[in-house]
């Protein structure tokens, strides 16, 4: 058995940065306010919630605190009453989402109907919608964009959405626009772990992508992967079991950006354990811990 | 045997209006100039010879003329020279290419660098180029980009290209930019004809495109047709010989915007003829003049 860790995976910049962020913050001891979880992954969440770092599913109550934005950003509303209650406010919001906000304010300015490609239900894309205008529509995985044509059109995407994705809803509409200005707002780190997750999968016998139930760009690199290979989408450990080894001897292992170091390790650790009590212990000195290969 | 005429084939708007705003300005008997062929279609720039509309290589010595802009435009500077030698100017540019001037002069006024799908060497885009900055480059078929990596770059085409090859370009752009801004400046007329003539094409077994050999529209069309079935073209019916139709039933005609109908004609007569020494008289009668049918 081989197995190999995709050369990019885990924390991104902006999720790196939004805990530190919030880890600063709490330093004194007081308690510090995120609206919802301050990036997809519930076991950091809880972990964070030790150190004082509370996610509320509703700001209306919280004044006079200190309150970080999450790494997904929250909507022009929602920081105005933030502002206006008196919070000391910390943005943790990722650069690369909040130039999609600017992006989409500079384009309702200059009077451009919108189409953002991505989840509608995703906070990152609630947030930007309400800096949009009248005529700004998402556009889901579906790519329906129905007989409507247009003179001028501003296009973005979710910061993890698949660039395939982005590159055929383009296709579609430029047959059906005058002028099509795209913004390609899909993050380098999405990318990158998009295109390593890929790579290792055409060698997989079975891929096992670690990640948060709830991250958009985690639940993306199982999508890809399930084209290519055999693919378990878990969120801790405990979620490997024996089973899934069961003829399989290359193990690719990918993670979310949202995806700590010592999840990545807990589920590597989970496999030698298993295939300790597969095979003979002596073969187990042989596995390379996270070894990077070229397909 | 059938003889099918393309749905969508021959003059289109602008050259049709070029060709109207010349001969009305030709009506009082005076010597009327053009910078290069008013259109590319050599039979009928020598037919306007006739009637006074003389195409000139070189304008600067046109003085306290009246100067007719031909269908695909000319630069800024020799404009800038007819106008400061006493012409009166008669604006036969496309209005879709004189759109493409807009653009790229909005362009250079929002310091965007400009990329131009198309020939290099045609006067359409010679003249296009008139009106960019330093920045503005010309990427022919083979779609080569390079390397370069661009913030924001302002996309646009000539007018006759093929949409597919637009696409490609922006495919591969898509990766290399922070913004694109894509003007479609492909023109309708060019789009309807290459629709109809691949339609046409699919259920023919030989092709005869008519038009212009210096006409990028009509070389188009050709180039289209090759890539389905046999396919000829030809400026005049002197062109058509017996030897082409060996083996053929399905004769599919196209032309290009700048083939007068006259010319369709002539070429559709030649075939009755040659058909008519290669079968019985009373067949000729069932050939439909301009069929059109849906394959």
């Amino acid at each position: 058995m081989i197995i190999r860790l995709a050369q990019h995976s885990g924390y991104c910049f902006g999720v790196k940065r939004a805990i530190g962020l919030a880890l600063d913050a709490a330093q004194d001891g007081k308690t510090i306010y995120t609206l919802g979880p301050i990036i997809h992954n519930p076991q950091i969440v809880k972990s964070l919630e030790s150190k004082g770092i509370v996610a509320v599913e509703d700001i209306s109550g919280v004044r006079d605190s200190v309150v970080v934005i999450r790494s997904h950003g929250i909507t022009r509303q929602e920081l105005e009453t933030l502002q206006s209650n008196g919070n000391t406010i910390i943005d943790a919001t990722c650069p690369y989402v909040k130039r999609t906000h600017e992006i989409v304010s500079n384009l309702v300015a200059e009077s451009y109907p919108i189409m953002i490609l991505g989840d509608e239900q995703h906070p990152e894309i609630i947030a930007m919608l309400s800096y949009g205008n009248d005529d700004t529509t998402v556009v889901t995985k579906d790519l329906e964009i129905g007989e409507r044509r247009w003179q001028k059109l501003g296009l973005l995407s979710q910061t993890t959405q698949n660039e395939e994705n982005l590159k055929q809803l383009v296709q579609k509409l430029l047959t059906n626009t005058s002028e099509l200005r795209v913004f390609n707002t899909i993050c380098c780190a999405t990318n990158e772990r998009q295109d390593a997750t890929k790579e290792l999968a055409k060698c997989s016998d079975l891929m096992i992508v670690i990640g948060g139930k709830n991250s958009s760009n985690t639940k993306m690199l199982a999508k890809l992967c399930s084209c290519v290979t055999t693919c378990v989408h878990v969120e801790t450990a405990d979620e490997i079991h024996e089973y899934m080894f069961c003829g399989k001897s290359k193990i690719g292992l990918t993670a979310g950006a949202s995806t700590p170091d010592y999840m990545i390790i807990s589920v590597f650790n989970k496999i030698k354990e298993i295939y300790g009590e597969m095979s003979s212990a002596s073969k187990m000195e042989d596995i390379p811990l996270f070894k990077e290969e070229s397909c």
